[in-house]
């Protein structure tokens, strides 16, 4: 048994949500993607569609720590926050509290920062090439008008825009991960399984 | 047995070395440092402390390509290049010589982008946190007049902008690695032990 709470960021189409429910499968601990999703619509109010949408792609353009100063005023700090931003500081809090409750993985979302300070924790990073990558998008979810290719610029720069935006670290810098794994190379089950080796260490 | 040819890149007092040497003991295979300082010696004129010195640390200022370019004319290329440009030719050779001759472990200068396009390569980057490291250096080294974590910045900033000069990628993002490993968290014994069994996989 592992006493981890894992978190894996994940370039798009890399595999990284498979690799973590298989993680959490082997492991015996709860994947939260579902019910992380559920939580936040619940405490925001926010519906699931648009913080599926929102919740790791904003187009954010101010910094956050400003308007947060900004908004660090009697009239209260959520009401003057901008609607992604009141959606990052609700993430926060239900990621939070799903870390307090014991192992578990979670994807996405900025986890590696909001728990960057927590003991008992595994940070992982889950790459490929666009290759790789481009067929297991079309496999998955099908052809589109855009080129795969184009998808995953695309998502890969909404991301990174937005860990940078709510961090002011360098998405997919390999300083920021304890472990960071190429997909392609080494392939899904084999991620997954070092994953866990490196997760049941002492 | 291994037929993978593994390069190593590392944060300075990360340990790379050690595990380097290591995973080559683990595999019966050749580790490359010495003797690839050797061999550049031999072929370029250099001393070694030269090498030691320059190979990966280079205070280089104008593009290489650019150099490139403009040394292409009939004076010849080589005697037209800076020293820096010229030592980094000579080490591409002899890396690409020794990764010829069959699996081997080769730590730094840039051999992960040297030999991006060789099949059977296993490209890995060890880092670890600034405490762990300083307190690595100061044990191995000893201390000196600067700090360690002066010292560590200094060596990991010319590392990066040697390694951004020769090959226009970025150092220690993790997408140009096939696995990244917290050389401070999961230890340096965990580490090699990770790279030996990915580079026993079929």
């Amino acid at each position: 048994m592992t006493n981890k709470v894992i978190t894996i960021s994940r370039q798009f189409g890399s595999g990284g949500r498979t690799i973590g429910k298989k993680v959490a499968e082997k492991l015996g601990i709860p994947y939260y993607d579902k019910e992380l999703v559920d939580q936040v619509a619940k405490e925001s109010g926010f519906s699931h569609e648009f913080i599926e949408e929102i919740g790791e792609y904003a187009s954010v353009t101010s910094s956050f720590l400003f308007n947060i100063a900004v908004s660090a005023h009697p009239m209260g700090l959520i009401d003057t926050m901008s609607v992604s931003d009141k959606l990052y500081v609700c993430q926060t809090n239900v990621i939070r509290d799903l870390a307090a409750k014991g192992p578990c993985v979670i994807v996405g979302r900025c986890a590696d920062f909001i728990l960057k300070d927590r003991p008992d924790t595994l940070h992982i990073f889950i790459h490929s090439d666009m290759e790789h990558r481009a067929e297991r998008i079309v496999r998955l979810y099908g052809e589109t008008k855009q080129t795969p290719q184009k998808r995953l610029q695309e998502k890969d720069s909404k991301r990174k825009v937005y860990y940078k935006h709510y961090t002011n670290c360098n998405w997919g810098e390999a300083e920021n991960y304890d472990l960071c794994l190429d997909s392609g190379t080494l392939g899904v089950d084999k991620c997954a399984d070092i994953i866990c080796d490196v997760a049941l260490m002492p």
